[in-house]
């Protein structure tokens, strides 16, 4: 558990599950179950208007919670519903999320994890630490390099279930324990989202529907992983990619 | 809030309570109780060793746990009873305790907290960051560089304090009510502690009293501080050091 990226403290020997449950993480599992088949994840807002212009791809992301001039989409889940995106390769770009990612772009394997994923997400990065031998850390993207409660008590819910898989044969740092007993004080994703800067904010700007929609719990089998070999690609992890195959370009 | 010391943000504008409850905190708040009247930070076993020798000073501390070779005391509240340490100054080197107390020397003003002096500590840091318009953050000295579970949980029941002096007046970021909600999973220091892996390294090198003795609340009045312009030195806080006033060398 690391309540934030920079705590990772050995990448290369790390299955590291990101979240960012509000919302990057859960707009990024949305992303695939409308059929996007990849997402790429641009480091700054103008970066990410270059990849989509040279690639003639789809520009999502936000600042400070809204998408910024030119984006054909935010970082919502709520307004994705109903779309097709398949054959629709997204460039994403968000103030934490995707910037948690690329900077953990090194592990052994990068999933991405949140409420709606929690089950699928939780089965995958354990079976990939059982393959490879490596540590498995749940990574919070945090808030403007600060702890985020939203997605501390998230990572407390899926270290819950990890463990739960485990049958309790797991080691959990103090940071793992804390998280769980973080989340074991809300018991509902709705309060904690409500007590974090991070759901006030979606609140502020008018997306309520977005947190009782990354509230849902394992309502969804998608885990998206980095693909190997190319860091900052985003791809269905196929139970596969951990040996060294590497999906669709 | 900052679960490291790594994560304070602006140390000029910020009153900072460092906690490393098992055992920094507690045994220099135990260390003035026995009438010491200054501790001084080494950063290294060969600074302390060299410190002491120099001005013929007591040498206190630990490495994993215990007193290296040839130190006078540990680090370790149970060890001090009983003794009278009146014009004995003490060099004290721990591994994560006076690391932290180093890290963030460059605060507006740093004070030493733990469950031992919680009420004394909160309402100094209050009345420091009322006087100079800083921010008030407690920062926990964590283990390793890592997310360290009795200190947080100590520094929940820090920030429940302190909140609970402003009547609700004072605004606690993401992390100071994760901590807050920590500390109320336990409700106890000692089940905190047991939980933690520096409660349960006290345990194995049998240090048990020292649970109880850093798990007791608000019984010592002292409030350890960096002399300001002496930044490696704790003296008692007396009110008037924020000022600029240079207590006694």
């Amino acid at each position: 558990m690391a309540f934030l990226p920079s705590e990772v403290a050995n990448l290369a020997n790390s299955v590291c599950i990101v979240v960012d449950v509000l919302r990057a993480s859960s707009t990024i599992v949305t992303l695939f179950e409308r059929g996007c088949p990849r997402v790429l994840l641009a480091g700054s807002v103008s970066e990410g208007r270059r990849l989509a212009k040279e690639g003639g791809l789809l520009l999502a992301g936000e600042r400070n919670g809204l998408p910024p001039v030119g984006f054909d989409l935010g970082n919502s889940p709520a307004e994705l519903k109903g779309l097709d995106l398949a054959t629709q390769v997204v460039v994403l770009t968000t103030s934490n999320g995707t910037a948690a990612l690329r900077k953990v772009a090194g592990a052994r394997a990068v999933l991405v994890g949140c409420f709606t994923n929690a089950e699928a997400c939780c089965r995958a990065a354990l079976e990939l630490a059982h393959r490879t031998g490596a540590d498995l850390i749940v990574v919070c993207a945090g808030r403007r390099g600060r702890f985020a409660l939203d997605d501390a008590s998230c990572a407390g819910f899926l270290a819950e279930t990890i463990a739960g898989m485990e049958d309790g044969a797991c080691v959990l740092t103090d940071a793992a324990r804390g998280a769980c007993r973080l989340w074991q004080g809300y018991g509902d994703a709705i309060l904690a989202f409500q007590d974090s800067a991070s759901g006030q904010r979606v609140l502020e700007i008018g997306y309520a529907e977005d947190l009782a929609l990354c509230a849902r719990t394992s309502v969804s089998a998608i885990v998206p992983t980095l693909a190997p070999g190319r860091p900052f690609r985003l791809v269905q992890w196929n139970g596969d990619q951990a040996t060294g195959d590497h999906p669709g370009n």
